[in-house]
């Protein structure tokens, strides 16, 4: 019997693909640069660029009725879909898919230059609707300077939409998930939680303006986004760092979603566990940490919530399950 | 009445989007470089890189029923797709969506060398199949001294795949589609027609080689991928370079597509019109034309076919239908 996706998980599939990838290439045909700083395995890819400066690279596809909902659910797409968030606007789309990939490019320490874009889509859509796709990409790009240099559309069952975006960042503000040491504190940017019931995964601004504040005054020891909710992205760094980590549950924010929720806020597990707050997650030395928040405390543009420490112990994993699409 | 993708087709969206995206960038946003060579409209975007050479960044998306087949037609899927091409295996999926990629960077004149791959997979998917799509991605990747550095695997209906793609080229050999003048040879690099037919379009080896020797021996002053038809993708040439062109339709290599053909090859009418060839059409000076020539008849690596010349009537176009999604 062959195993099925669903079997394997998403980061069961994801580690396969990197050990069927992870072959020295040969060099039969002229290779001009084979040094890869970091491949698959962390927010986006860091390759060689200049003396003072790393390329960064990073690429996320988004699929209506499982990372937007176009029209409001019937019966077949409520039993396809994996959640039951609001139907998005086609600019809130595009948004989207922009800025999942911007949040990449901010976890690595850097900034995001060129995007390409390629769309796929249901033959009868209308052009307006596809026009105001773009409006919403095209608006967030220049907030944050970037061109979307080219593209590519097609056919397709579903609108599919991939984004994949340039960056760079400065060899010595470069942040990895791979750098936490035992003794750091652990940071979130914001509050988690409910992201997809209150729409913050449609309408987010990538941390990129707190990301590069951090790699410049602060230097985060690892750095991630929070895509796959925050016990999922805090194991990411815990395994690639080889350490453990504790967390002061009642110091994680979390987020507002309306009075009709238990004290207006979100229960403990969705914070911990719910997918797509795009916020980012960090460690700091114990030094850097109070400076921070000593800084903090002068009341300045950004908070950062301090959440936990990172500890020896490698079995100090978050037991709760990951946001996966499989 | 909003008007719908197919009554527009895909080069009117491609246009819209153009014009959408073409508004100077605010600078709010700290600005690392704002200047893109060559954006939306070439083969691939050209970027800044180095003192003596530019980035290149494309990306592609191919879909199940639209750019493969998975599985032989029944009746519904005959109806969605619009070829009837032969089912691809995994492996051959895998090389399509990386080699159409390369094939825009041999368009420009440069060299492929860093991958992201987003993919977009029906849960019910075997592990195994997914491994054989990345198998054949990797085979051709090492062939052409690529790194698969990332990517993307989400939930979808049916199969979609985007690979992204950097190259660079030295400024001096970079080519684009707006260079042919009047007077110049029209060439292509091999045989037209019939690819969906024959299964070239999943198994074709992309160009470079013989694009590297052409920029680095004879310089073309225009060239593109063959990936609409001979004369769709000539007249995105003319346009881009404000000519016209005439073809001598007896010089117009054909594919052979097996004896129940008339003659063996196809049709002339398939040989301009039938898409994804993935062969190069490129423009030279008459005096390079004939260098080129000269050289070929010592029976070299490859062979290229002289199909036409350039002219100065812009009334000239190709007029006949050019392959498209929508």
């Amino acid at each position: 019997m062959l195993k099925k996706i669903n079997q394997i998980g998403e980061f069961g599939l994801i580690e396969r693909i990197r050990k069927k990838l992870n072959v020295g290439a040969n060099q039969r045909f002229a290779r001009i640069q084979d040094q890869v700083i970091r491949g698959i395995g962390d927010d986006a890819a860091v390759l060689p660029y200049t003396k003072n400066k790393y390329l960064l690279l990073t690429t996320d596809m988004m699929a209506e009725d499982v990372h937007f909902m176009v029209r409001p659910f019937d019966k077949l797409r409520a039993m396809q879909a994996h959640h039951k968030a609001r139907p998005a606007t086609p600019q809130e789309i595009g948004h989207k898919a922009l800025a999942c990939n911007m949040s990449d490019i901010a976890a690595m320490g850097g900034v995001p230059t060129y995007a390409v874009v390629a769309i796929g889509l249901p033959k009868n859509l209308s052009v307006k609707y596809v026009e105001d796709m773009y409006e919403g990409m095209q608006k967030l790009a220049k907030t944050f300077g970037v061109s979307i240099v080219g593209g590519d559309t097609i056919k397709s069952n579903q609108i599919v939409i991939n984004v994949a975006l340039l960056g760079q960042v400065e060899k010595k503000y470069l942040v990895t998930r791979s750098g936490a040491k035992a003794g750091d504190w652990i940071f979130v940017t914001g509050a988690l939680g409910g992201s997809l019931q209150s729409g913050k995964h449609l309408h987010f601004i990538p941390r990129l303006a707190a990301a590069r504040f951090l790699v410049r005054r602060f230097k985060p020891s690892a750095m991630i986004d929070i895509s796959d909710g925050l016990a999922g992205d805090l194991n990411h760094i815990l395994k690639a760092s080889r350490v453990g980590a504790l967390l002061w549950e009642k110091m994680i924010p979390r987020s507002k979603v309306g009075a009709s929720r238990q004290g207006g806020t979100v229960p403990l597990q969705e914070a911990l566990t719910n997918g797509e707050d795009y916020e980012l997650l960090f460690t700091l030395s114990v030094f850097k940490a109070r400076q921070l928040l000593n800084w903090q405390q002068k009341g300045k543009q950004w908070f950062f919530y301090p959440i936990g420490r990172i500890t020896n112990d490698r079995k100090q994993l978050i037991p709760t399950k990951s946001f996966t699409h499989f």
